[in-house]
This record gives C-alpha cells, sequence and structure tokens, in this order.
C-alpha cells in the first residue's frame, strides 16, 4: 500500500475535519502517499483529486463541515458512474479508499468494493446516530449539544409566555436526536418515528401538568415523525393554549465540533489508515465501549441501530 | 413617592431581567416598596401583584425572558380594560409604574399615564431595535450575537455543499438585525423592508461570485422583507444552484443575555426608579453617547428608530 | 424501601443537578418519600435534610454545580463522624442513600454501608474521570469542552504573536482532561503524570517544528504532572522563543453541563434508584458499552481507572 | 493616493481580522492597491509585506486574533528604528497606513507621522477600553463576554462549595472590564485602580451578607489593582471563609469575536480608507453615538478615557 484516498459524502457532519486530519497524518507518519478527493463520489468520478500534506490540514479540526466538500451523487449510484470511479482510482494508483458519510455513503463504498476489489474503510458521519455496529458517528455529539442550546433558548421563552413550543429537529428513520434532546432538557414529551403517538392521551397529560402549574411546554418532533406543523395541528385544539412551533433546521449540522466528535473523529481516522495498512477490505470503523473496533461493512449495511427504547419511558417518568 | 411597580409586557427579550432586578433593588435601596406585575398589563388588569424583595431577584441577571412573565394583552387597549387598571394601581397605592418592553407596550403605558396621570418610566426591551430615541435597545445585542452564531453554523454546511443558505431573521418593519447579522457574518445579500430589491441584479451578483470561485453564499432576509421563501422562490431559477431555507424563529429570543445586555439594562432599570424619583411623569429611558438619557414618551411614540443605510451599502462593498 | 436519600459531595461537576433530578423523580414516581441531604457528608452528620419534590428539582438540568451544595467534609473520615451520620439516617428512617462524587466520596460511601448496612448506591461525579469499571463519569465530558474551547483562544493569540502557551489543566492523579484536550485542539504536546517527560527531547521537537513554520505552540499539562510553571521553567531556555502560562482553575468545573453529562447523569440518577429498589446493597452505577451496569464498590475502590496510552502516541504523531 | 498598508500592533484583540478584511476590501474596491504588514511594527522595520486580495481576507471576520500578527516592537521606539520603517514604506511606495492597536501603537504611528509625513490612520484596538475620543475600543464587548461567562462558571461551583472566590481580570490601568463584569454578573465586588479599597468595610459588607444569607460570593479584580493574591491575603483573615483565587489571563484575549466587535471594527476598517481617501494625515477613527467619528491623534494620545464611576457606586447598591 503506497497511495490512500480519502473523501466525505452525504450531508456533512460536525468532526468531519478531524477525521481527514487524522487520516492525513496518519497516513503521511506511516510513509503513504495521501490524495485527498473533493466533493464525494462526484470528485471520485470527475477526478477532481489533490495530495494532502501535513500543513494542508493544519487547524482544521476546530471547523464544522467538511475541507473536501460533499455532495450526494446520482451518478455513482449507477453502474456507469462506478466504472468511471474505479477508473480514477487506477490512473491515481490509490490503493485504499477512507470513506467518511452516512449509511447510503458506506453502501456506495461497499458497493464499489465488491464490483472493484478496492480497500474501503467508512468511518461512520452523520447526525442521525443511525448506523449499526457503533455507539455512536461522528457528528451526533455536537449536533445534540446544539439542540440542547436551541431548546433551552426556546424555553426562555416558552416560559416567560406560558407557551407550549413544539420543536423540530433532524433524524428522518431515527427518533434519537429527539428522545436524547428532550430527556436533557427535560422536554415535556418527544415524538419520534418508532412510537405512534396518542395525542389524546398526550393532551390529557399536558392539560393536568398545566394545572398543576407547569406554565411552559416543550415537544420535541423528529422530522420523520410527521413533523412540528402536522404535531402542532393535531395537538393545538386538544390543549387550548397558544402554540408555537420551531423547525432548527440546518443549524444542526453545523458549528465547531465538540471535544467529544474531535476525539471520536481523530481516533476514527487514525485507525482507518492502521486498517488499510493491516489489510482490511471492507470494514467500517465503530467505538464499542469506548475503543475502536473493525466491523465488516456486510454487518453494517441495511440494518439499523435501534434505539434504546426504555429511554422513552424514562423521558415521560423525568417530565 | 412610597410604592412603585414594574412589569414585562410584548415579546420577551434577553436582558429584562437584569432590569427587573435593577428596578427592585435601587427601588429597595432607596426607600421604595416595588411591585412585580405579572404577565405584563393581564396581571395588571387582574391584579396577579407581588411584592418584591431583594432575595427575589437573586442570580436572574443571566436568565434569558422575564421572571414576571409577559403577554400582549388586548383588554388594555380598551378603556374597560385601562380603567380596571388604574383601578387596580390605586388600590395598591401604587405611585409609579416602570413598564418593560417594546413600542406597543411603551404606547399603552403612555395612554394610561394620560387618562389616570400615573407616573410611568419606560425601558425599550424589544430585540427589532427599532425604537426612537434610543441607541440601542435591550435585547439586541444577545440576538444579534445567537443570528451570527447560527448563520455561522449554517456557513459551514453552505460551504461543504456548495449551497445557498436564504435565513429569515426577526424584524417585522425594520432589517436592524437582517442588516448588521450580514455585515458582521461576511454575508453575500441582505433583503430587508427599507430597501427594495432586485432579483435581477442579486442574481448577476451572486453568479458572477460563483464564477469567481465562491462556493458557498449566505442571504439574510427580515421577515418583514417578504420572508425567506419568497426570496427563495425569486432566485431560485435566475441562479440555478441548490438553495436552502433556515427560519431562525424564536431561539432568537431566548438565552442568556450578553455582558452588553445585562449592562444596558442594568443600567435603565436603575435610571428609571431615579426617573421617578425625579418626579418624572412620562418618560422613556433612553442610551446616548453611552449615556442614560430620559426622553419624553411624546418623541418617542410613533416616530421609527432609521436604519443607518450607509450600512447596505457598506455590507455590498464588502461581499 | 420508603425512603430514600441523595447527598452530593467532593468536588463539583457538572451534571450532578441532573443526576439529584432523577433520583428524584425516578423516587418520587416509584412510591418513594426522597430527602435531600445539604452539604455532602457534613449535612448528613448535622442531619440538614429536607423533603425533595417534583417541583424542588425543576428546571435544575441545566445548571452547573450542585442545587444540594457539597464539601470536603473531614468529621465523616472519624468513626465517630460517621456514627452521628448513620444515627441521623436512623433518626429520618432512610432506608437507602444515593452519593454522588468522587473516589473519596465513594469511598466514605462503603465504609458507612460496611459499618452500618446502610444500602448505597454510588454515581460517579467528577471531572477528572478516574474511577474504575465506569467509561466516563459524570462531569467529565462538559469539563472537556470547557478547556477546548480556552485553548481555542489561546490558540488564537498564540498564533498571533507566535507565542507557546503552557496550559496547566485539572487532573491531579490522572492525565485523562490534558490529554484528551491535546488531542482535540491539536496541541503539540501533553504532559502528563502516567508518562516522564523528557524536556530536551520534547525542545528539540518543537525547535524542529518551528523550523518547519509553524508559528504556535501549545502544551497541555495536568496538574499533577508538576504544574505548568514548572514546565515552563523546564522549557523556556531550552525553546528560547516567548512562553506564557496559562492555569485555567475552577472554570473547569462550572457552566450549564453538556448534553452528554445531562443524559449520563439522569440515566445514573434512574438507574441508582432502580438499584435500591431492587435489593442492591452497596454499588456503583456505571456506564459501559452505552448501558448502565451496576458494579460492586468493592471493586472500584482502591483501583484507578486506566488511561489509553495509545491515545499518547496518536497525540505525538498527529501534532 | 494609490497604496496603503494596514499592521496590527501590541496585544491582539479579537475583531483585529474584521477590521483588517474591511481595509483591504473597501481599499481595493476603490481602486487601491492595499499591502499588508507582518507582526506589526517589527516587519514594518523588516519590510515583510505582501499584496492583500479580495480573497486573502476571505472568512476572516470570525477568527479571533489578527492573520497579520503582531508584536511589540521594541526597536520601533527608537529614531533608527522608525527610520528604516520609513525607508521601507517609501520603498514600497505606501501613501498611507492604517495602524490597528491600542494606546502605544497609535502614538508609534502619531510619532512616525510627525518624523516623516507618511498619513496615518489608526484604530483603536484592545481589549482594556482605555483610548479616550472613542466610546469603545475593537475587542472590548468580545473580551467583556468571556470574563462574563468564565464568572458565571465560577459562581456555580462557589455556590456548590460556598465559598468566595476572588477573580482576576484584565485591566492594568484601567478597571473597565473588572466593573462592568462586576455589575454583569452581579458580583458582591470590584477592585480596580481608580478606586482605593477599604478591606475591612468591604470584609464588613461581606461578613453580613453571608449573615443574611448570601452563600457565594465573587470579587472581580484588575489586574492593576494589585492582583488577586494580593485581593485574596488582605481579605481571607478578615471574612473567615474559604477563598479562592482564579487568574482568567490570556483566555480574554481570545475567541471569535463579539456581533458587536465584527460591526464596530467593520466600520472602523471601512472608515479608516476613507479618511485616508479625504486625505486626513494624522487621526484615529472613534465610535461616538453609534456613529464612526474622525479625532485627530493629538487628542487621543497621552489622555486617558474616564471610567464612569458612578457605575461604581451603582455595582454596590445592586449586589
Amino acid at each position: 500500500m503506497k497511495t490512500i484516498a480519502v473523501l466525505t459524502s452525504g450531508g456533512d457532519s460536525p468532526g468531519m475535519n478531524a477525521a481527514i486530519r487524522a487520516v492525513v497524518r496518519v497516513g503521511i507518519r506511516s510513509g503513504l502517499k495521501v490524495v485527498g478527493i473533493e466533493r464525494g463520489y462526484c470528485g471520485l468520478i470527475d477526478g477532481t483529486f489533490k495530495e494532502m500534506t501535513f500543513a494542508s490540514v493544519a487547524g482544521i479540526t476546530e471547523k464544522g463541515g467538511t475541507i473536501l466538500r460533499t455532495s450526494r451523487c446520482g451518478e455513482f449510484y449507477t453502474p456507469e458512474g462506478r466504472a468511471k470511479a474505479a477508473e480514477q482510482l487506477k490512473k491515481a494508483k490509490i490503493d485504499g479508499l477512507v470513506v467518511i458519510g452516512g449509511e447510503g455513503s458506506l453502501t456506495g463504498a461497499k458497493i464499489l468494493h465488491e464490483e472493484y476489489g478496492i480497500p474501503i474503510v467508512g468511518i461512520p458521519g452523520t447526525i442521525d446516530n443511525d448506523i449499526a455496529e457503533t455507539d455512536m458517528c461522528v457528528g451526533v455529539d455536537t449536533c445534540l449539544n446544539t439542540v440542547v442550546d436551541a431548546i433551552q433558548k426556546l424555553k426562555d421563552t416558552a416560559t416567560s409566555h406560558e407557551r407550549a413550543f413544539i420543536v423540530e429537529v433532524m433524524g428522518r428513520e431515527s427518533g434519537y436526536i429527539a428522545l436524547m434532546a428532550a430527556i436533557a432538557t427535560g422536554a415535556e414529551a418527544a415524538v419520534i418515528p418508532e412510537i405512534p403517538i396518542d395525542y389524546d392521551k398526550l393532551a390529557a397529560r399536558l392539560l393536568e401538568e398545566r394545572k398543576r402549574g407547569k406554565i411552559n411546554c416543550i415537544i420535541v418532533v423528529a422530522e420523520g415523525a410527521g413533523g412540528a406543523i402536522n404535531v402542532a395541528k393535531n395537538l393545538q385544539d386538544k390543549i387550548g393554549y397558544e402554540t408555537r412551533i420551531s423547525i432548527l433546521g440546518h443549524i444542526q449540522r453545523g458549528g465547531s465540533p465538540s471535544a467529544f466528535d474531535r476525539l471520536l473523529a481523530t481516533r476514527m481516522g487514525a485507525e482507518a489508515v492502521k486498517a488499510l495498512l493491516d489489510g482490511e477490505k471492507c470494514v467500517m470503523i465503530g467505538l464499542k465501549m469506548g475503543k475502536m473496533v473493525r466491523v465488516s461493512l456486510e454487518k453494517v449495511i441495511g440494518r439499523k441501530k435501534e434505539l434504546d427504547l426504555s429511554l422513552y419511558d424514562l423521558a415521560l417518568i423525568l417530565s
């Protein structure tokens, strides 16, 4: 193994830069040439490659987003696209590829490996925390801090106006962010895709809490659970008091990464290079029991990380 | 003057608690009894009063929102509502009233004074910064920091995905927040109610900048200038590249106040008590040249603080 | 089991309030009476107890410190002190005790159990992350974010002045905070109690890096590794360029807890109550593989959590 | 005027980059060539100049420190040093110079103008806020927010342990930061160079407050008022309860600038270029009544901005 490449793909998540930096620096220190591929699989197909140096990743750990940029690349999901990608890798004499991204991106990497044999190591980077075989994905912790901070701000104004706020957070198929943010902020309820919501029961509980003297109310909704507007429509008439909607949107993706995400990403990036050097062919780096592990991508793709639903009950008990 | 009262009214803004604390503590130290009125003019009409002590305002400076709560009270804008309010003030032997809020709230205060003679001192508390005769209103600085922080996060993801973001911020009649945030974040454009926007010209400029190599694009829109969805619709076809919308919403009102807002609110609260003790009848406390001033409410109501439009040109020059 | 009590002891750490809240609310929802003991073991000896209600822990999750206050109580480490404590517990008919604190506090709890039979559940709360049998302690994550944020600020000024900064962080016997912060900020070196430092070698490396063009330099020192002043003395002459010292001190203990610490503390608090109800006599709640576990205090006390020293090498490789 | 240059000098302060960006971009848009001088007056003497472009200042507004770096340059304060500097300016055909820094740096600029006629415009950049003829200096607002945030963290732990904290903040000759931070955080006292402190009286007040039930205590000390260690020594015996010291140090200089500082610096940078184009010879840009003003450096140097001491009384009344 003489040359490896690294790319970021799909939605960006905070910490991706720390992972890139670790891949580059550990790669160089291990005697490898490291190539950065811009704009994810689109850049792989187009051959927008540049050699990375120690200096080209200086000071990037603290930056949100990804200096390599990213994209959702339709062409790569066609056989023709992947053929072009493989051609580019061959032309640039790249012996191994590190892919940082969510499940879609890792699936693409696996197919590329299966079709063209190129050794692949994936790093789970997504704020959804929905990837199997790792306790945490790069970006989740920062995202959660951003969401908690935003909800705390909404609580100020909710309390001052004695209102309910319906807050929509990211999570198309996973209620992880919504549920964890609800517990961390002491929200009155979480509405998540994993558990159907009984609006009559919820409204009854909220009304009772208001009678007991609670003057604010925060309900956290995962976008995949119908969205805030929908939840508000279903609740408004039943509870009677003022309701406001807040859709946090893309601010959840940005921001300087937390210490946790910097560390996680750095360790995963370093381990990814070691995995390639050790001859791994198609694995993802995961975090388990505080340690780096290598898991076959076979075991990751097509499965979903399950949400610990006992936490849903805990959220109810605590509010 | 033996007893004064304080209330917060209209939309909450960060720093209101520091103003309440200063009114209460300076009042007590001046030998006055200080009454807190809950939920703005609604509480004034209902007589939800409570005596404030040194301890009841301990540790509130750092909190967003208002511990006295607030409301937009329709009844107070009827003669009957104000009659009830005046009755409550009389019953509680209140000799002077401090009102913390925006222009609507100050207008209500002025009418109450005119009709019933009660001495009134207003403190401009609103994140819109649209009140005449003061350089800054309580809450504006914190709001601006929140907006700048959010836009910075969006910039991370905009850059990573090479997208344009249309960010909607508060400001129904004033483009203050939008314009200042645009300058502070180096945004490509601000769309504000004060200046009509030429979409063809804007699109041409954005396309030229992209040709020059700029890969992200932030456009800050005041809600009173049509809103982000509308701006996106008008731009999307003309620029061709991916556009995302972010409506920052109510997080702009909350959060622990900045040092500036804590200081401004504290000074205004202290000055409000002094103004009542000095026999002022119907004034607002303002900030001018770094100093506290007292301005007749007559001069404040019905006028609008003008936005310094030379800053609009500066924003264009810099981007 | 009818009545349980909760106390916080030793140095405070962010998240303790979330743990208290969970103990109180899960306790009450489980039909228990929950008593709060003020000022740690001092309050236990003095009998400064108060019954906790759902309302008495409202809105505390976001607060740093501990609403029950804390202390380092010499008297409790005498047999007489513990006899008084046991007497107070008996008088108040307390059937189980939750102790939130570091190793010293948990040791005290274990001895109390051994001497008087009172069921004890410990929650590891310390920013040092030096407690065995748990992946993380309550407060570590927040502390690390505070340290990273401070070092980032120092980096700005280090770069502008082309200086070296020697930054002292907490950790009397553990280099955890120092090492993690060094990796997360891309610092040039970490000086920790676990690994002896060779100043000649370090100086040589720093000089070489400066020759290569690096204009700033951050060295993170655990207080238990000699302290920043000492490190500066040893380096100053060897490197020749300007060195500044920054001792971060007690700001590392405070601040609103991170999402991670809120979640960890909440889950540990809930699990502590369940453990008492399940008849556990002398355990600590730990986090392993993302799950709550109960570990005999026997296995915790007297051992030290070991630092993963492979991360020390990683820090060197990356800088 | 065809070519102008810009440098930053003395201690760095947050916002300097926004000022540099404005000078560069407004300069270029005005048809000028703009030269960046590295490392303050040292770089001026050495001729470390580089031409600045639109792109070279992209994305720097949010960064702390100064991309041009800075220094305290002894040589410039000798006639020989200034002769070399003038020679370099002549060689590079620089027609005007923008100097961003504190009083020492502006004094140097004034002397250079007097000796060699080069047109000079100063921008007040210092966290001390001690420069006459401007309401605010670039960096003060960010510094104050950092200090307030740190003190808030210390308050958490002070309350939990029922301790007093003596917090040392920057300000060698001015108590501005200390006094403002004390008011903004509700500290018990500010110790500043402008007002002698009576320790017996202070201790008596603190003891009385403790009797009244106040369990924490924060005293903010300007470094120029003797420093925290000294204050602690004088108080410790008199008050009897536990005291801790925290010296905030260099973190006060760093960090991403606040919205206020970005705006102030941007406006000052733009105005500096206009002033040179208008033929000004030796002025400083100031902020007065929210507007940009030009003040002769004659009126600035040798005077000190006076602290509004009525705020000292206000701090006492409120605590």
